[in-house]
């Protein structure tokens, strides 16, 4: 399956008063993980949705093992578990700089048509690029 | 069980350029339910964390209906499903102003010792005030 | 002048590990303030949208007396000091709880006609509710 | 005077219904730009917090010339125009990727003592490495 790493430093604005990073950060951390995943085959998310087609989130689930920290270069163990039709599933593992697993996160995709507002099937370029990892 | 309702008005800062709330704010408005959900029952969050419990979040999930928009104000149904022990979990079923299900999350904290780190019980004033709720 | 007053809760998230408001949050309050100060002359940011004139942000200036803490309730005095033509400006003066001055703030907005993306004058319905305030 | 560059991804999660940039996600990215320059030259924020020594904000200035994009890699050219007693000033400008200045900040943040609240001079390993930017 396809399966990349991306690097998050953790700003200030991103811990709260108990010292760590709030919770509701990590779905920003996810979406530049999948956005980065996505860069490294060669697709910009920007140009599928100049293209006419969006990737809104149905779904979100987070686990929080330990907690993240300020300035920690988080490493993000993003993967597509298998390959995608008319949705796309997002996994994400972090890893402290100590190596250690704080924090799992899965996301739900669809792809939709931004003039009809109706699903579509993955792009084909993207279905090239991708299918090569599931056989 | 216990349950209320609670409202919050979208932020501009709170949309993105697919002209909706960003996925990544829900667990926000989750934490803005929940607050004021303890509120209404006499328990403020700020003085729990002062008298040494904390509660950090261990699992959350989002699920996307609808999207969320610019200035409305969303009706957010919050409830305990079940009597907490050592978690407390939390449901949020969001409406907009037209009356639609647009969003559901479910959240699941622990409670902690702050000086310890360890797990506890939930403080025996909260249970006094919940236990009647699940009877 | 116009002058009114907005109510602004401290949220978990706007917090950080100083144990104050982050102080990059404050812009989202003034929005917050001056859209609410709009609402109570009878303009909506979003109509304004809605009818082709979006409003961005020129100059932003703070100033950061106090700390804001979490669930506080600011009071947030907001402003128009003088009658706006092509632009308007807001001030803010953010009081908490205990009524002590803790922040300043000041912003410079444009109106846009988003068709053309050129400067225009204040809409005419803005003009003849601020008017009076000015003579 | 001492100066240096750092770059930053526009987010998704920081943009807003206008399409750009929200103009308060700026403070943010300046936070990143002096961190990532003060790290630079070899001083690490979160050292500096554990020594007993923080920096809050007492002013901040931005001046929005053109807006920012989605995904675009922004350029924040960061200085320091003079050296630091008690206070220190930073200044931001942002280039996109067409080399365009779109945005103008300063920062001005205090040298605090986290124990007695108290302002302090700039730390001695800092007066080291930046005064020779200064003669």
């Amino acid at each position: 399956m396809f399966s990349t790493e991306v690097k998050v430093r953790v700003r200030y604005a991103e811990t709260d008063q108990m010292g760590y990073v709030y919770y509701g950060n990590y779905p920003t951390y996810y979406e530049v993980a999948r956005v980065e995943a996505m860069r490294s085959f060669g697709m910009k998310y920007k140009d599928l949705e100049a293209s006419g087609v969006m990737m809104p989130v149905l779904e979100n689930h987070s686990y929080y093992l330990l907690p993240g920290k300020y300035d920690e270069e988080l490493t993000i163990k993003v993967s597509i578990p298998e390959l995608p039709k008319v949705k796309i599933k997002f996994l994400y593992d972090f890893y402290n700089e100590e190596g250690k697993l704080i924090h799992k996160g899965e996301t739900i995709l669809a792809f939709i048509n931004m003039e009809t507002g109706r699903p579509v099937r993955m792009p084909k370029e993207m279905e090239e690029v991708l299918s090569p990892f599931y056989q």
